[in-house]
């Protein structure tokens, strides 16, 4: 196999391996270290499956047992309902507690997986190989999992870290263009909230980046997955800091809520999410308007959405975002920009300014 | 309030205190120390709520708030379908990550109340009021949470600490006869897996315990809360010496399994599981046959049964513990008795000694 880059998720005994590879790895075996036992069980979905599923079913030989599970594609199939698909199929196929969950697929199959794994017969082993940009840079790290309730997005899961993710850049080739924008959204997020060098460096690779240059995919991939493995290292349960990941966010969850799931993606989302953030910063006196232009221009050349949905005004942002899990108080808490490369948290911005901020988006 | 004693779980920093009370705390704001947040949901079952809701309820003031949920009351309604009612009334209530969840129940309600809290909003926190012998000394410590599935029981689940238990001999006062006794096969095994000389004190006590003497149940309680506690922080995860908790659970599992969960108590049919693994144990050479027989009769001074289900035979409990979630491998894992008061894992009993222990069960 080709290994281009690789890093370590640094988390103690939870630590583990991101290996960001070309060409999905041809080696027999390779994943076996990772395995709890004799058992594999693939979790993956329509889409994905035609193209990959073969190849990974094909990593592993005699004893292991390979089983595996489709599920339909789309985030509004993120439910309990389909979780317990993944438990029928363990059960079905008498799998016992040394089964290790492999998800092979974007956030959604992702998070579906991982809150499987958590919870049959209270932990079982996983793996990740994502094939979306999104979920290379942003599930892979974080040991997020979980699904959708009808009354909110994510409400139900549980932190929960693999054993090992496999990032592949040439299954980026088969993405649709607008979920590889999506993916830049969360990539750009890093720079704009850790990295100011990091935010120059995509100013200027943007173009190489959406014509899906393989080196600067690598490159983007791995700083994006160093960036939130640092944040996660030190603040694992969400208590603090981490909460700094969610820039764009408070705002990108209310617009998939409003719209309904699946209309909008989610890094679709959180680009106009990062840019009312950044316009809110700037009104409060932090932000330069110019460091906040630069914010929307990014987003612009990575072909992301910049202003709200037309048919969305001030009530129906700020309905959502006070059910917002990332919000402890009926205060709703933002992740702002201090100045580009800086987030800070805020839970007290004047109705006024965020009334504002929405109102001239368009 | 009267505490009569009380002892904590060591686990880290996810230890926490096992309040044995007499009465229910009628202490306003007692139980504020243990909460996350100004949100408080009380989870009850249709037997324990008109019982003992109310008083749960007037421990809290103002500012909090408090929200209940009724669940129909027994084991079969241990599903996700009722887990998700308790999200639903969680977000109905539009309850934040610093709710916190109270069982307010037994072991079925703790259960799903347990998993609720894990999963919601990837966890927050959870008090357990106990109100059945069994799940003062079972559930209480350990912090196994979950739900049956139609393949398997308590398949789905997560392991996850409460923040306080208060176990209250004085509820015990309602409990029917049936199930005072299943507790009491929890507590036996106790003494059977790790106390020889605590088998002894319930060998001469049977008589005050049956009887509900207060002060014999507290001690009980405490001494087998004490027991699995010890065992659980060497062995949080159960990885090793905490199965030999499942003392008499694997032939338990499969009556229960077999006869349709709901018609033997779980207590019951562990008694039984108890009388077979020692008998089991004599058989290879282990426990003498007085000993073996002194677990019988214990049991049935307990007024439990100790003979399995006339229909079952040596295939019907194969069938069900070669599925057992105990159980790494196809062979099944027992847990014996090298002698009164010492457990031993041996997964390599022969086949004939099995058939032979339950072929002479009547």
């Amino acid at each position: 196999m080709k290994i281009k880059k690789g890093l370590m998720v640094e988390l103690g005994e939870r630590s583990y391996p991101i290996l960001i590879s070309e060409g999905l790895v041809k080696q027999q075996g390779v994943l076996d270290e990772y395995l709890g036992g004799e058992q594999v069980l693939i979790v993956t979905n329509e889409t994905i499956g035609p193209l990959y599923l073969k190849q990974v079913v094909d990593l592993f030989s005699s004893p292991i047992k390979v089983f595996t599970v489709v599920l339909p594609d789309g985030e509004q199939y993120k439910t309990l309902d389909h979780v317990n698909k993944i438990y029928d199929a363990l059960l079905e196929n008498r799998c016992n507690r040394r089964v290790t969950l492999i998800a092979l697929g974007g956030g959604v199959v992702g998070d579906m997986t991982g809150f499987a794994a958590a919870s049959y017969q209270r932990g079982v082993n996983f793996i990740q190989i994502p094939t979306t940009l999104l979920s290379q840079v942003d599930s892979s790290v974080g040991g997020k999992t979980g699904v959708n309730h009808r009354l909110g997005k994510n409400m139900i899961g549980a932190f929960y870290q693999p054993k090992c993710v496999l990032a592949d850049i040439s299954v980026l080739s088969t993405l649709p263009d607008r979920e590889l924008s999506a993916g830049l959204a969360e990539v750009i997020k890093y720079g704009a909230i850790c990295d100011a060098e990091f935010f120059k460096w995509l100013e200027t690779n943007m173009g190489l980046l959406i014509a899906r240059d393989s080196d600067a995919l690598a490159y983007a991939i791995k700083v994006s997955c160093e960036k939130k493995a640092d944040v996660v290292a030190q603040d694992e349960r969400e208590s603090g800091i981490r909460a700094t990941l969610n820039f764009g966010h408070t705002f990108g969850h209310a617009i998939e809520a409003h719209m309904g799931y699946g209309r909008w993606l989610h890094g679709e989302a959180v680009a106009v999410g990062m840019v009312l953030a950044s316009d809110l910063s700037c009104r409060l006196g932090w932000l330069s308007s110019s460091d906040s232009e630069r914010v929307k221009i990014l987003c612009q050349k990575a072909l992301l959405p910049t202003v709200k949905p037309e048919e969305m005004d001030v009530a129906d942002f700020v309905k959502y975002m006070q059910v917002d899990k990332k919000n402890t108080s009926d205060n709703i808490k933002f992740v702002l920009l201090e100045s580009l490369g800086k987030a800070v948290i805020n839970d007290s911005v004047q109705p006024t300014l965020l009334s504002a901020t929405i109102a001239d988006s368009q």
